[in-house]
């Protein structure tokens, strides 16, 4: 185990301590123990709170989407464990500027279980509360029974059409359908070649033998759909746009918006080459990319590999994702 | 060797064709090679432009730089290979804008080879070169060699300045001179934990036992000035800055950047630990943090490992790096 770290038992709460020393007049804490950070000019009156949350060790995954126009609050759980109900509850009342408060986290039990919980904590407080469970990932589950699907890295558009409806002051009932329909229009699938290694337990959460790859890995390491022989970046490409597209089925002359995530050790690189292609098919299919990001938005620690998602525009989703967005750990580039 | 690529040989105009892809209205080809690319509102008249290059697998490293506010254009080598002169000599045609081209790379025995001779074409055609070569690794020469140093990470700072200077309308001497000053007073020293493997060669770059860990590493992986046991956060962290605040010797009082870098593969959460101890240890020292970068700046492709870097300000640089500037691959977050 190589990781650059110190007490592997510190690791988050010293992660957290960083990042509050690094930028200065990003976020806050919301409890003593740091685990429920908010923006820094939390809580916002009249606007809708947007609190996410999950473990972790997918940085900049959930923290980094906090911010101007994006998540108005986070609770940190431990890697790759949820956050505890108190801690979600924490950063709920510290966003609630009297609008209400969204929930919008992917889809682990351990995350709905504690959620739910907040929300029970929160209701009696006169906090109205929805939430919107992301389940982008395609090879969780089949198409029948998609909302069992876990959520991956289809939570940054999620976040970002969420926190632009806030932004302008959506009612709550007209975010959390907004943030619906972005997650209901959104696929994900993922590729990993090596796994990752938790710092406190010090041995990979799975093996994969030299030279095989494993198509529709979760995030956390969740077994995926196949595993195999390592092929080319364009074979890898049409095997994860080949499900995604065949499971959104955007009527042709669709716009979308396309993300080549890497999951840690995969060179920025290899992740373009992924773009080229899945750019090609999508092109083929009669569909417009309208934005494009390409690079580690929602990680694994150090996994190699990488995902694709797409998300099916309309006008309403095109303006939000458009919107400006502020945060140290987000970057929304757009041709001028 | 698990990488996700095609045709090894093709890796590199198969990056650049993805980038041209992925982001219209960023950056356009020079030559029908498409290994020298310049910004697309390239040439600005009347403005100096910016030309910079190296070898490829250091992404977002060189490419990610040209944008508005950066360099001007860029020259693309092989993997870890200089761009050839005629190369760097059509970009230098097509950025000029008639007030002279800067030269900003990194201090490589091939790049000052071929910057110098693409200098030798460009002023028979009336194009005024100056050039800037980037020594900011303090690992790889002694302070009295300082000028045989290889340039890192430091490039970043250098291209913000420079390209800043430029954007405003500096003449040529004065961005050099901004250059040669963001060079001068900036110091990087890295630490490699596993080698890249370069695509079309297959094999590691150099090999380093399980458990440890080699400080002062280049980003080819030249040997660095000690190899030993992989130490905690914290003390690489230590030996880092221990060495790089020893050799710029910033007095009390002043104001600095730092960078921290990831060289591929280590997770951005190992990074802003780095970053943590390193920002102690400048306050310590009676020195101030401006500005923080932390992330995946000039990487090795899926070398694990990091560097950081430390700027000594002054009003003059932090204006500078505090202009605006806009590339899809380069994030620039301040407080509001």
């Amino acid at each position: 185990m190589k990781k650059i770290i110190n007490q592997p038992d510190q690791f988050v709460d010293e992660v957290i301590d960083s990042l509050l020393i690094a930028h200065p007049g990003w976020i806050k804490a919301a409890t003593a123990d740091r685990r429920a950070l908010v923006r820094a000019d939390a809580p916002k009156q009249g606007r809708v709170g947007i609190v996410t949350g999950g473990g972790s060790g997918h940085m900049p995954g959930f923290l980094g989407y906090v911010g101007e126009g994006l998540c108005s609050g986070v609770a940190v759980g431990n890697v790759f464990s949820s956050p505890s109900s108190e801690q979600i509850f924490e950063a709920t009342k510290a966003v609630n500027g009297g609008a209400g408060v969204l929930y919008v986290y992917g889809n682990y039990g351990g995350d709905v279980f504690n959620f739910d919980l907040a929300a029970d904590l929160a209701e009696p407080e006169g906090i109205d509360i929805r939430t919107v469970l992301l389940t982008d990932d395609v090879a969780s589950a089949p198409p029948e029974r998609a909302s069992e699907r876990r959520g991956v890295a289809g939570m940054v558009f999620a976040f970002k059409c969420a926190g632009a409806a806030a932004e302008r002051g959506d009612p709550l009932d007209e975010v959390a359908r907004i943030t619906a329909k972005a997650n209901a229009q959104c696929r994900t699938m993922g590729v990993g070649l090596s796994p990752t290694i938790l710092p406190a337990a010090g041995k990979p959460t799975f093996t994969l033998p030299e030279g095989e790859m494993e198509i529709g890995i979760g995030i956390h390491g969740e077994p995926g759909t196949h595993r195999g022989k390592l092929e080319t970046a364009d074979a890898i490409a049409d095997r994860l746009s080949g499900e995604i597209l065949r499971d959104l089925a955007a009527p042709k002359g669709s716009r979308v918006a396309v993300l080549v995530n890497g999951l840690g050790a995969t060179p920025l690189e290899e992740l373009y080459l992924l773009y080229r292609r899945t750019a090609a098919t999508i092109a083929d299919q009669g569909l417009t990319i309208a934005r494009s990001y390409v690079g580690e938005y929602v990680t694994s620690l150090e996994m190699a590999g990488a995902s694709i998602t797409v998300l099916l525009l309309d006008d309403e989703l095109e303006a939000l994702l458009s919107a400006p967005a502020r945060s140290p750990l987000f970057h929304d580039w757009s041709p001028a």
